[in-house]
């Protein structure tokens, strides 16, 4: 059996920075069209200039492959002229609290202040990407967060707000109140719940920001994302972290999935009796929201088994070792 | 100024065995009269024989240091006549459903059965040690058991139950209603919470079990310690395991708290102006619950800075590398 998808995207992808992202963006560019970069680089992206040069540096990595890297900035207060400027080079700007993950530190710590940047956004249409966490105890921080999604929503009701990598039942609530609210799903939130990460040994490789919820949460999920929301987007928040990183005392947070992207939702959507609704997933409701016209670009799978590797270079994936009932039909890989 | 402890006890702690008994023994000799020494080695202590050994292996292990080892046999069908024999070396059985924790494989998986056994210590007068926990949802564990032990208090009202390692405010709150229950508290689920082990980096060397809940919970528990609760027990829990276990993709469960016990609880009762209330915790509430005269011996700590040590051997111990408000005195090490 095939499965041909029509421009699939990954609407939150961390492509990181030289080695790094040479190594993990061929991952992203065989399975995807596009994909939403996040910013939050060592030296967070905040001006064009450097939102150039990276833009550059993930196509020199993705070799000859076809894949349109959708940029981001990362939020701070910027002025009219210079969204103004940046609005033809962006998907939107990308809004961290200040260290609440990877590489935050330099994010809002005051949210009284963000107004007048977010009114300029909803004046020149430029999606807000959120991190939505507060910095209370971990498995509430994101619950504690939708007030502020709400207030976004509300003060600003023609600014389009992403809800990134949602991970609770009443953040999926939530979304059915604005129409302006959309929110992206990663492959990891749809299987793993706290169990996985810290009910039997602890499993660094499972550990990512938000940190996987309750049994009720993931069911949540996945009835809304199998149930084919319409506001539902798939985003990987494919994050890699060296080998080293995610062992030592003090592991970093991100889950590698990008090599088992495609493959691993085919079985999801196939197990739920949903694989009709894949494609809206993975490529309609992200397009439709984003208000985009991805490249054109099929990626074909193949329901052949297949083994996902220890390590890819110094980074171990989502799933690694793992048999998966879908495989990528790498002869098609990047068919346009 | 100095702090003299009279037979204090940890009434909760993991030996291990060979090497690893060797380097861990000590620690508790140096600052404890006694402990109740857990059974779950690899090939669980369930027979008079293994026990005899496992003890005289524990006081070797201690050197010329004074500890009396409250010995446990490992819960399954005992015959009166096996639990008669035992009855005059064993402080009680330990209960671990099957497959909650470390090395718990041979444990209870069905409840309905052990009705007979644990009419047998009634009659007998040996405590019952609960691991309390069930399979469910990690947080959710040890609440969702709160009904076993309610039915054992409610079953056998002579029997004498400790709830391990408690960590939850409803665990708390069900001592109160039923005097055949008493519960043992460690060290590090008095300081804590979940945001400790996953909040920011993950901290494998935090990560137990039960694993460390809520801040309402850590607060529910040092309301309870701190007010003096009679049926509160020290248990450190402390759980060895080399590094490389806890740094491996699967990290083991279980904090290595011997070092550093006394000093820290010191200045946590200190810094809860309870100070007066330690040696309750310590000495007295787990004496009377086990009836037990511990050994005398006194145990003097110093209000002198002390660095914890970033490695014990070939493990990292609770703490590491912080510096402690008290200090062992050295000098008065195993003073009788």
């Amino acid at each position: 059996m095939r499965l041909t998808l029509d421009a699939p995207l990954d609407m939150h992808l961390h492509l990181r920075e030289q080695e790094m992202l040479d190594l993990v963006a061929p991952f992203s560019a065989a399975q995807f069209a596009g994909g939403v970069v996040m910013p939050n680089l060592i030296q967070p992206v905040d001006t064009l200039a450097r939102l150039r040069d990276y833009r550059a540096a993930i196509l020199r990595a993705c070799g000859g492959a076809s894949f349109h890297p959708y940029m981001t900035l990362f939020f701070r207060e910027y002025s009219r002229e210079e969204l103004i400027e940046a609005r033809g080079e962006i998907i939107g700007l990308k809004l961290y609290p200040a260290g609440i993950t990877t590489q935050s530190e330099a994010g809002v710590s005051d949210f009284d202040r963000i107004g007048p940047t977010v009114a300029l956004l909803e004046e020149l249409g430029i999606p807000l990407l959120v991190h939505g966490e507060t910095n209370g105890f971990v498995m509430d921080r994101e619950r504690e967060f939708l007030r502020v999604y709400q207030w976004l929503a509300e003060t600003f009701p023609r600014l389009r707000i992403v809800m990134e990598h949602i991970t609770t039942a009443e953040a999926v609530t939530l979304l059915d109140r604005y129409d302006n609210l959309a929110a992206t799903v990663t492959l990891h939130h749809l299987m793993i719940t706290l169990d996985d990460v810290a009910g039997g040994l602890l499993q660094p490789d499972l550990f990512c920001k938000p940190i996987a919820k309750t049994p009720r949460d993931r069911d949540a999920l996945r009835q809304a994302v199998f149930g084919g929301h319409p506001r539902l987007i798939f985003g990987s928040d494919s994050a890699p972290h060296p080998r080293h990183k995610k062992e030592c005392c003090g592991c970093a947070a991100g889950v590698f999935s990008a090599p088992v992207t495609l493959p691993m939702l085919a079985q999801l959507f196939e197990e739920a009796e949903r694989l009709e609704r894949l494609a809206d997933f993975v490529s309609t409701n992200g397009a439709r929201f984003y208000q985009i016209t991805p490249p054109q670009k099929s990626v074909e799978l193949l329901r052949t088994p297949w083994r996902v590797p220890e390590l890819c270079g110094a980074v171990r994936p989502f799933l690694a070792g793992q048999t998966l009932r879908w495989s990528l039909d790498e002869g098609s890989r990047g068919r346009e």
